[in-house]
């Protein structure tokens, strides 16, 4: 947990239990010298000797690849470098060097976040993350949020932009890891990309329109057959790429690379995968069941409603707590700057401590009086002083209104519901779950004690609660490293079953009753009487 | 035997008895629309579709095809007409159009010829060659023998160039197609590719280097998993491309063209085949067997060496006869224009004529007296004029000199030393050869009875002779008309057996025994006895 993202992640692959198999191996082969009696081509020479050595159904090598061949690799010692990628008992000839070329299998790992990219440099072989950086998503300088986005590649050359833009962010990175390793782009061997389904399809070039209008159809689900030269990545430009799948609009490539991480695939027990970005996509199941919802509950939550809300960053404040006696609220900020505003994570804590300290009542209402210092009238009504103007970076306070505190509980109250109703769907209690696994920046950055203190998360043991971290690039590079990490994307990818949230009147009455804290039914929350004052 | 080129081959596919099995294919598929209950992605609902409907093993979008898509294509009666390519169970979705856009399926068939590229545009559900076009290659402003491309090949970005200009060439030509046919060039959407071993790694884009120097290997045998766009072609991106396979440097993808037109993959008799170019390729054998020679024998037959020699094409005396009595000349050219030189079936007519009439004896000497209005004296000694000064395009007489007589004789001498080596090879003689087979423009144009006269063609039965015409081009719209023909090109890659000529004593006695006319041992060409005067 830690705070800067941009940190290399602590990434122990021991720790995921998975046999390592990589995207691409390399392997040195004994490749006879070409002869006026034996003619054939180096190509065939090449798959013929890794057809023999591994044992493969079949080899062959890319035009791209062949391209680089020529009689100066035969010259030596009669062995070659090569670097191959197998999928179903077909072997694809990815690189193929001189000897005294011969160097570490690197693969790229990219997490397509619509706010932030983040990419890291693997060694495949040695299943370490060598570096790791991340920029933003250069497609923001177009809105920050995808619809804006979808709505700008509607325009003429409009998607062709957004295109550009990303995959510009993706080679940006790629260089600044590269030089960062002393590598050319050209030595990177494979990579894996997760991302939400609209960042995939920009990633590829694929239609985006139909994302967002009803009936939310992707163009492709899973895409596959690809190498770094269809995206004109700037790699090696046979190497293949493994695109996290997915499965629908809403659930994207990043969710897949999620439930890798938590390995769903092998769990026999029942868990919750929760990731809140836009939308909170839920997925409940073990290894032989999977049942996916997605709502709109994010929005709040990510810290883009309140007026003072922010995207975690820099002067985030992204704790609160509050003196149950004294009411004096203390906070920490992102990078320890002055704040600027706060944060999904610092909102929960805010929303919970305000609540425990008795500040606002289960409905949401202040009970300051108007004399108090923390209390303001603004625009939209009576407002809480989170921190006065002199110790903000504006010299503005950052407040929060009674409306936003209404657009808080809501928020939180739909996550609950959808989580209720995936569980209600397959006639389960939140004491069945083994674990919960919260994906992304939010789960990063929460307090999972308070957002069960305001009726977001359920009631259960903190101990099932478990942060993911940037899950979309973990699983991103669990998919370079492990064959059982692709398999299981797709095979999670195939098993998911997708709920349609029907907004009839038993969700409208589940949403209504989690619309006070921590709930209507106050004994789905008793530890929460435990944290009162 | 059409002199024009150019014009539309008398192609008749049902002569070739193969099943009709185009590399692409047209369906109409029912697919369901798309809606909130069943969100599955544009691409694999028609995958599924196509899979459920054809029953293949898998079927798979190209990430080209799948950026074509968009929910238009599912507004209508729920059929989408698409375009299927099948290998090995595994069925590629071409392309997809919404129902109102359905049409033929178009393949083009190019011939790659190092002088003339050879262009069909075929339907490929109706079997039939729609348009047919020849211009000349390209590259020929870099030099017209593949050798000094290949040199400008090595300078600096002339790889790049001949790559580009051939490349160009294939543009033009599909480009005239289209025109003439009126449609698209995106709307062809498979093609299949014969050309020699460097014209088509020149196509590729491959390095030729390789091809002309000991020990002369390919950089690729088969090239496969290629669509339109990876050679930039114009074509639908996603078109496959069938490349007909070589089998080294001396033995393209023109000559398993040429097998699979004289369909020696079923032929259960004994069969040979000869593609005279720069160099003599010559294929023996049937459906269980195949061997191969290639050795220098061209230049002079091609037309170039003769100081008067000139490839086929307007103006060039293809026939040639000679009065045995008045020992008058007459001559035909092509096109009906004044002769500017004499083309390969010109210059073995002439051979063959002046033998038989007594203007030369059985060593190539000129028998005239000085005399005589057809004797005359050049720098390279004496000469028989073939078409005096007044008839001809240019005004300067067309001459043949002792001297270019006996560079004629030497390439009749190696043609036949070739052939009787590989049925030796095997313990054959040529009266056990079925059929004989001649490829190119070379056997479209030459009299058999007269290349047996000067010894050049084995004294068998004239019935067994077969003109293929331009069996590179015929073969690669076979290949994209018939699975069978397809694999007969791969299986006959697979099965032909490299027979290098050695250059040992044996093989000389060979070639001096036939540097006579027509042989050494007159009793091997009984028939030639008949001809004469």
């Amino acid at each position: 947990m830690a705070p800067d993202m941009a940190g290399i992640n602590p990434f122990d692959f021991s720790t995921y239990r998975l046999p390592l198999a990589p995207l691409v191996t390399s392997a040195v082969l004994p490749v006879e010298r070409p002869s006026l009696r034996d003619n054939t081509a180096l190509a065939e020479r090449i798959a013929a000797a890794a057809q023999r050595q591994g044992g493969f159904k079949e080899v062959r090598l890319s035009l791209e690849t062949a391209r680089g061949l020529n009689m100066g690799f035969f010259q030596g010692n009669g062995a070659l470098w090569v670097a191959l990628s197998e999928e179903d008992g077909l072997c694809r000839v990815v690189e193929v060097r001189s000897m005294e070329r011969a160097g570490p299998v690197y693969g790229l790992a990219v997490d397509l976040g619509s706010t932030t990219l983040v990419l890291a440099l693997v060694d495949l072989e040695k299943a370490a993350i060598v570096q790791e950086v991340s920029l933003t998503n250069p497609q923001t300088e177009h809105g920050l949020d995808i619809l804006t986005r979808i709505h700008f590649a509607d325009k003429t050359a409009g998607h062709d932009k957004m295109v550009e833009l990303l995959r510009d962010g993706i080679k940006e990175g790629t260089d600044r890891l590269c030089t960062a390793a002393k590598i050319r782009p050209h030595q990177i061997l494979a990579a894996a990309l997760a991302g939400n389904t609209t960042m995939t399809h920009f990633c590829l070039g694929l239609p985006t329109a139909s994302l967002v209008r009803e009936p939310y159809v992707p163009i492709v689900n899973r895409p596959r057959d690809l190498t770094a030269a269809d995206l004109d990545l700037g790699l090696c430009p046979s190497a293949p790429l493994f695109i996290l799948p997915n499965k629908g609009s809403y659930f994207g490539g990043d969710l897949m690379a999620g439930l890798v991480t938590a390995d769903f695939n092998r769990s026999e027990e029942v868990c919750l995968l929760v990731d809140v970005g836009t939308n909170a996509e839920v997925v409940l199941g073990q290894r032989d069941w999977l049942i996916g919802a997605a709502g709109a509950a994010g929005p709040a939550l990510e810290g883009g409603v309140a007026a003072m809300g922010m995207t975690a960053g820099p002067g985030a404040i992204d704790r609160v707590r509050i003196d149950r006696t004294t009411r004096a609220v203390s906070y920490t900020t992102l990078s320890g700057l002055p704040p600027r505003g706060i944060c999904g994570s610092g909102l929960i804590d805010l929303l919970a401590e305000m609540y425990l300290s008795g500040i606002i009542d289960y409905r949401g209402r202040l009970t300051l009086s108007e004399t108090d210092g923390r209390w303001t009238r603004t625009d939209e009504g009576a407002a809480f002083v989170v921190a006065p103007g002199e110790e903000t970076a504006t010299g503005e306070p950052i407040l929060l209104s009674e409306v936003e505190i209404d657009i808080l509980i809501r928020s939180k109250a739909a996550m609950y519901t959808i989580l209720e109703t995936v569980l209600l769907s397959v006639g389960m209690t939140f004491d069945q779950v083994a674990r919960f696994y919260v994906a992304g920046t939010f789960g990063q950055y929460i307090d999972p004690r308070l957002a069960v203190a305001v009726g977001m998360l359920p009631d259960i043991p903190l101990s099932r609660y478990v942060a993911l971290g940037n899950s979309s690039l973990t699983g991103a590079v669990l998919a370079l490293l492990s064959a059982e990490a692709r398999a299981g994307a797709l095979s999670a990818w195939q098993r998911l079953t997708y709920l349609e949230l029907n907004v009839n009147q038993d969700l409208m009455n589940r949403f209504s009753a989690a619309r006070f804290i921590p709930h209507t039914y106050r004994e789905r929350f008793p530890s929460v009487g435990t944290l009162i004052r």
